[in-house]
């Protein structure tokens, strides 16, 4: 439930309605805003009888939220979140963000060179795993924190900021130590303990749709990390399974604007997982962006046929920036554009 | 199997592999060229032992197929397959085919509106269904024959060509003597009685994937019609079954470049059955045209809210004229278009 | 809707329900029974005004029945239908059905060698396809008017009834000459032009659950054959699509007991493609009686090494006398039993 | 790889097998046998070349395990592994256990009466969960710690060992003072900073399905508690997801028989989340021992009408009864049985 203050209601007044919220056993989030003040009423498990407060001074009038998700929706703000990685480098507006790199940072050099690839194409921020969450505990796992350690360098030579993933709360504090976003892997989505964790960390956070997640369960899902808190969310569509293995998932791009329907949150997509096609990658990010995705997250390596993970789906580096210019002409066409990489006047590539 | 010919082999030598082949159990199909003869071999369910074969004289290769279906794969025909279904509307070339129109034909005003609509928006082909498979024997099940008129009066009016679906193979014949295009829908992907017709009858024909068909089985029964003599095939993607309430279906637009890799025919997409939802229509065709997808087929109704069926799911006529508009920006970025509709001279709307 | 007449009600008030209901645009079904008249009305999309109908002389009362379909529905009559499909061979009753056989009839040694094996083992009923849907044009299709010739010949050799699909309307019509039971596959569940015609050829019918068919379209299937009059539907349970490559497809167990509770029709399972692996096929049919299952469908070849088709889930003869002994421990320890074979005073095997 | 030793191999020999396994890069397991000792190769992505292993002195064999897991492999382990939860209540011999309580414990006075219906009712083992993974931020997340405490007095009454969940590291290092058996929930399948942690804690641990994961996937998830030393896990099939919403969840009880073939490891079905319907529970529970299932974990509610969470899906004590009852029946049929529950001699309820 969301109350939403008259123009000019004075501060005994919303002071008041927080009070009487308090008092009905639930908890209270004022919101100032230049128009107005609004002050969301969360920890309730269905509908709140809200005649007490509608009826208290200042008190413009109640929104009751009709999803099980109540900040991460469109009724609780209806304009658009901008999320900011770094200056420069925001996600959820008129631009369209790319975000490239590997799977897995294997080695200093591999993914310094990454990096310098990606920012000469025109790529906005930097991906890399050090730590991997792999279904066999014998797969490589990542090189863990020397990862961070080399990602942070990519990104002191290129100014681009950094994208990775944490696989629990502990690793999630290390990891923001290092990385400009954290991203949540598809296996983690409900995992409620690393949530709320980077929920309270307050970083930016790249939050991947599960395996076999609804649309609903994804926003309620985000709705952890908003209840800490941190409204820095960006979503991830990156397939989820199906029938056919045809492809490695299916892309379901349908929830770009079912999501930008029921959340102000932005919404990205990763061709790359999506399909686990290397030559699907492309068009399938074409596609993501002229369905209105707010940026692509796409797995590049310098040298594919090495990698120590889903090298199969890794574009070359040739391809990555021909990725771009495609995206660059779908994007002008419905209106939108992908901004020059952030971070100039940094170290020239050595 | 594939049998290429050497450059000017003499027709003595085509004839003798024929003979062998027929020889060795198989059907043979000699295909004449403009640079060579190639012979396909049909009827195994396996790998062929080709020695006997290559050994002929003029014999300049064989080709193995090694997908379980033949002529619809790129190994049998690199080149793209254009299907025309009326003078100057192809599916297949450079250009992106907008088929739009109602779900059922309910009346005789009702279709040729829909027609004038579609027409001047910029579409390229008229769709409405005359019989209906309805999950309900209780539902409205189409107008039948009369529909089939009424779709013919639409045309004699616009000079768009029809795509109308047929549901058996009696019905494929009356079906025949009105539409241009035949659509088979997602129900019928696997009734191969009604494929086999379709195939002997000759016309263009427009196969939907089926509700949880794999890619293969697509193509699988693409090869029905194609094993009859008939290569006009255009196939439709549509959506399949999946987990999530979120949309009427998943739209898997990687079909499309999964498609075009593994085969020659063109595939098209059909948002408003891969979606469900009005307003994700227009987004969903952007994405698959910016895909590949050589067409759109849009269900588009002059007063959807009074709609028969697939009402909530129908464009209004102003937001098909947005559709056609955004999907030509989008083929531009992809070098491609969507042509001016054919049909000049026709009876102007009275 | 069902109109339920009171106890001795006269017959010109049951008439003048008919015509009322007829008046009102929709079809009127009576079905006398010992103890009440009931009159069914269907041709309504939606929910029928019934105060017209209600204030007539002898009617007791109106049920509106809350599902889609209707007269499948358990609403519509509350006991469990019991089909016979031959003299003595009933599916729905206390008994438990075993249905044993080929996937294809091959040739008449073939078939009648598998009729001895099924009816020493203990099985009721003889299944084996002359009509086959396959994936592929170039699979073996099926032996046609001959095998359902074979198929007779071994009922007239063992006694046991026949089982055998129909692929099409003008197929049906044949097979029903010389089957007990025609059976509808999953591919052909929506095929509706076919289920009507079998609705109105009358003998008693096998409708297979189609590859992702909800239960709810399932019984929407049956709905179009008992709208022709024909309540002789067996439902059959054969596993749906999934995103496990585990087993051929996903054994829905739970469809026995959700149908039994929505539906009076009997339901079967098939383990055989229920799983898709020999090993699987005898625990699961040993599951499906404990589920409820009015009868089992198995695939049973007398030398499965050299099936024609299905050969890898064929049980060998000695395993289907094993199932069968399995099944009847089931069957009893949940107050059921697998009747002997019918058919005695046959033509001894020779 | 798996190298298995001669019989009365010397100590030295087996030492030098293990050393030249190190040397090679890779971790050694020496499993000492009555018979023979075995010596495990881990940490391997891929083939082992075992010339160097083949030849050394004492070596009787090498077995190259064929699938992505190795120590969960049946090629591994031939014979089933039994999980003992408590004095007298294992799971995977000849018995099939029963565990049954409320989703969450709610009060003392609840869980304590839940055990004594489950005890009286002559089920084996109590489940209840205090810390609960729930889609939303604001439904109830359980009791915590105090649940924990809870059922402790519930076991020291009832003498029935304790099944409950951990969410995370840290939670599961509490949750181990107090469980026998601490259940990894479905969302957590590939947490899997959790699976290593309870892989090291080393008390038996309940593994359940994912949401949508493969058959592979669960035996990839075990084998990282495995890889850890710990081989007390038993597998749960829980329902996966599908498409047909008749069901909360798709109940894949052919899981059963394909894990204890490819496995060592006991696998038990939980029929309330893999339907989430109460009256299919009783029934599908039935199923789930037919098809050999060493358990069932059943949910069950002294007031299913009032319980915070998944009432809809628990057993009325009355109906747990009837389930015990009935799967004893079932259980004779194939030749196992349901065992008397543990801890007599403890405190009489009151």
């Amino acid at each position: 439930m969301l109350v939403v203050m008259q123009h000019g209601a004075a501060a005994h007044e919303v002071d008041r309605v927080v009070q009487t919220i308090v008092e009905m056993g639930y908890e209270a989030r004022p919101m100032p805003g230049a128009q107005r003040t609004a002050i969301g009423l969360v920890g309730n498990d269905g509908r709140v009888d809200s005649s007490r407060i509608e009826a208290l001074p200042g008190v413009a009038r109640v929104i009751h939220v009709t999803q099980p998700y109540k900040q991460v929706s469109r009724e609780w703000r209806p304009e658009n979140t901008v999320v900011t990685i770094a200056p420069g480098v925001s996600v959820g507006g008129e631009s369209v963000l790319v975000i490239g790199g590997p799977c897995s940072v294997e080695s200093e050099r591999q993914i310094i060179d990454a990096a310098h690839i990606v920012k000469e194409a025109g790529g906005n921020a930097l991906r890399g795993g050090a730590f991997k969450p792999r279904s066999s505990p014998y797969s490589f796992q990542g090189l863990g924190k020397p990862g961070l350690e080399f990602l942070a360098r990519a990104r002191a030579e290129t100014g681009l900021p950094i994208v990775t993933e944490a696989m629990d709360p502990e690793g999630a504090r290390i990891v923001a130590e290092y990385a400009d976003c954290i991203q949540i892997g598809a296996r983690n989505m409900q995992n409620y303990s690393l949530l709320k964790e980077v929920g309270r960390i307050g970083k930016p956070v790249l939050l991947k749709r599960g395996m076999a997640a609804t649309i609903n369960e994804l926003l309620l899902s985000a709705e952890y990390i908003l209840a800490e808190g941190n409204d820095s969310v960006i979503l991830c569509e990156r397939g989820v399974r199906s029938f056919d293995p045809a492809a490695r998932n299916m892309f379901d791009l349908t929830a770009i604007p079912i999501v930008h329907r029921l959340s102000h949150l932005p919404i990205i997509a990763d061709p790359s997982h999506g399909t686990g096609l290397r030559d699907k990658v492309i068009p399938m990010a074409r596609a993501a962006v002229a369905a209105g995705a707010d940026g692509v997250l796409v797995e590049m390596h310098p040298e594919p046929d090495r990698a120590l993970s889903d090298g199969a789906q890794s574009l070359y580096p040739d391809q990555f920036t021909q990725l771009v210019q495609e995206l660059r002409a779908v994007a002008a066409a419905i209106g939108r554009d992908i901004p020059a990489p952030a971070g100039n006047g940094v170290a020239a590539r050595g």
